[in-house]
């Protein structure tokens, strides 16, 4: 299973009257980190969009565990890899560590996702192609997976 | 059960793209709604801080569930309650409706939290007064919530 | 010169460690505001597209002036409206009112945009309907205004 | 006069419908590039809290001047400079590159402040101290600089 690693500073701007960094902005840093990870595989946005004709990856379900609170200036290492695959849909989780300790852990499920072909501008899912689930290294399959 | 109903209106600059509602703003626009839902029985943040001590409310677990794409310019309403309350936490649960669907749908967990009396700054969590609890109808215990 | 109010909570989320709103979050309000003050005159963004055949109408220049801090759970009242016109941009202003006081005073000078004919995707600057200017009351052009 | 340099990756949650930067977040770009201008001469922003007594340098005034937009998935390099000082206030300039293109150019107005006597919480201006002017270079005083 490939691991990703992204280094996240944490900016003045991201942090709450608290002093702490504001929730939904872990979202945005996983979402980052996925991109990231699929840059890593040579799958860039763009490239994905034009080598596959998808709009992209859009998620249906997230979950995010904030196991410690997190100041202004520090820095966080985030671990990111696919835990699952799916027909259509993957599942993705990131580890935002601080040293050896797990400060948050988000879980996002993902589609694979075009246009319909109706001309309504409706997103709808798509086959995953093998050959991206291959650049991951196959990865596991349907169980053993959280629900 | 006490629902507070908020409008959203789904600006430009919260979009991305792909022309939807980026995700990690539907858990601000949800954030502001638990605010809301508590200035609605008379504690808005600041009287909270200065009433009970505390800091805040913040989110130890978020799960959210996207089941429509939502675009800029319209509106959606948010329903927002308190589905379940445990001793030092609590559960608020939003609903975005668009007109009967729901499009999406988050759950937090939060904790009712002070700073620790040895002067490190930490967070720790305290007891939720019963005055509080009853301000929003007593409101159900422990089980028959979804974990 | 048609004036637009609009009212703007300011958010625990949009506030930074030193308690007060973060700038940034003034040019997204900023932005909102100008969206509602065309809507206003009929013609919400999606109709701006539809009926002119624009992108958008994107910022070119911004200018802000920040006189008052605001903090978490206020409330400021912000008035919009375009204080010139040119040939393919114009201004927009946004006085932040708290009661009597300006609290932020933004400019932008916004151009009237659509996708150039050479199928690269880049934007271009297109004339400004004379229905459009007319809708806000003809308004001023050129001189008269601050650089 | 030193220049700090800072390598931007436009994320997608960065852009908007458009498919461009979404104009607000070049300026939160712009003030972590200010932080990380001052953590390079050894005063990330807790030890500047610390060791002068300020809460922060909150801007007053900025500009940005936008000349090209950029998409997703570019990266740009930030060149950040401190362009004059005052008694208890600066400016600062952020040019955003694309190879010799110049995208977008900020200036920020800051002012060194910390809070007020009077236990109102109210900020106020402070001198900025030689010793932090040196640490740049000494740098240009009042004239000379863009009005």
């Amino acid at each position: 299973m490939l691991i990703n690693r992204r280094t996240i500073l944490l900016e003045w701007g991201d942090c709450d009257p608290a002093g702490i960094v504001y929730f939904p902005r872990y979202l945005e840093y996983g979402d980052g980190c996925t991109h990231a990870l699929f840059e890593r595989v040579g799958l860039p946005k763009p490239r994905m969009q034009e080598r596959y004709g998808i709009v992209g990856i859009p998620i249906v379900d997230v979950k995010a565990r904030f196991a410690q609170p997190s100041k202004y200036s520090e820095t966080l290492t985030v671990e990111s890899s696919i835990t699952e695959w799916g027909h259509s849909s993957f599942t993705v989780s990131h580890k935002f560590m601080r040293a050896k300790d797990v400060a948050v852990e988000i879980t996002e499920k993902r589609v694979w996702s075009g246009r319909a072909a109706d001309g309504s501008g409706r997103l709808e899912s798509r086959e995953v192609p093998a050959e991206v689930k291959e650049k991951f290294g196959g990865a596991p399959s349907a169980p053993a997976v959280k629900k």
